[in-house]
């Protein structure tokens, strides 16, 4: 199989980079095709460590320098996990982060890593929305993309229809609650809207919507730094 | 004058984007050369107000298709703003950032407009680090770089130097300290590290050194991430 730059028809991504590669062939290894290793790639725990979890799970790996440099994104890429895309429902009775419209891949991946970061293993996004499998978002996921499920919605209320038993927290500019003031009921979803445009004005109604206080000297923080506190802070919640 | 591609060693750059242009028309208008502007540009309240900032300020702004799209890092720029770079130095019995050698202007920004957001206003960065002024630095944070005072440092002892009384509070993997419990004493200086090594061991010496707690499901917080929920708890601080 030749194996095609990343586009998100395709019905494989990759992650690039050991540490991302070890979290795919530790969490998700039915999925990884092949490892892709760069000839001069020198030896180290990682790598080690890659070759083991190879052999254990009966996985390929090969030497492919011409294939590492075709689909790489960055320079100086040394290894390439090939996997086949995967459905992970969410799971009810869990906290849940909801992303309406999230546009930008190294959020969508930042915001993962911290998901797992805070124990928060379920994540729904609303469409249109950055594909989770984006290189890019695999990659600013440090592989923690591997260890949530996580479910596309076309709208909001369609994923409410399925999660009736969550308590909804809607995170606005100019919310009811403060962040520092909140006790989270559980299960608990955080609901967060697009980079540029927030969350629109249905979900001003919430009763449990929430600010994160800042100075005046800023509009909004960036999104994954918003929702990186917020679990921060949910984390902390008795 | 020929407007060039930024480079680091150039004496100017660019604001990418409306709501940058007018940070920094607002916050560093002596720094501003010129605006340019994309002819199909429509009307809108964050156009009227660069006109109406830069006729205030007796700055011009041109319709200059070409340069834009010789000059912008994104498709879709209708604005950039050109400034000469300014120093600013840190004011000592404030609160400070110190970031150790990091390396992704991204970040840099992210953390910026953070730090804005939290009331920290003064940042310092050593040496080899990204460029406080690369666009893609600038546009991330939204026009906060316009609003700290900064300045690089050759080393961490050397900032130790010109700032003997701050508190230092260094953030790393095994702290004696826990985020939620910490009170810091003012004015306070939170260091964190670069973004794949974090601080080396000569920071285990404090005794105020500060870890945020996460699941062992990831290795590390993003920085940005980790900066934003630092400064983010320290604003709670009594």
């Amino acid at each position: 199989m030749t194996l095609k730059i990343y586009k998100k028809k395709l019905d494989y991504s990759y992650s690039f980079g050991i540490h991302p590669t070890i979290e795919l062939l530790e969490s998700r290894p039915q999925s990884v095709s092949t490892v892709l290793l760069s000839a001069d790639t020198q030896e180290s725990d990682g790598i080690a460590k890659i070759k083991a979890l190879c052999k254990r799970n009966n996985i390929n790996f090969d030497y492919a320098d011409k294939a590492i440099s075709k689909l790489a994104i960055k320079e100086k890429t040394h290894v390439i996990g090939v996997f086949k895309k995967f459905k992970s429902p969410l799971k009810a009775n869990e906290n849940h982060v909801v992303l309406v419209n999230p546009s930008i891949p190294g959020n969508l991946g930042t915001i993962i890593r911290s998901m797992v970061g805070f124990n928060f293993n379920n994540l729904a996004i609303i469409y249109p929305a950055s594909d989770i499998f984006d290189p890019t978002a695999v990659r600013a996921s440090m592989g923690a993309v591997f260890k949530v499920n996580y479910e596309y919605y076309p709208s909001f209320l369609q994923y409410l229809e399925d999660f009736k038993g969550q308590n909804i927290y809607p995170f606005v500019l100019n919310g009811k609650n403060k962040l520092t003031d909140m006790q989270f009921t559980k299960p608990s979803t955080l609901v967060f809207g697009n980079e540029g445009s927030g969350l629109g004005e249905y979900f001003d109604q919430f009763k449990e919507s929430v600010t994160i206080e800042h100075s005046k000297n800023i509009e909004s923080l960036n999104l994954s730094s918003a929702v990186s506190i917020s679990l921060y802070q949910f984390s902390k919640n008795k």
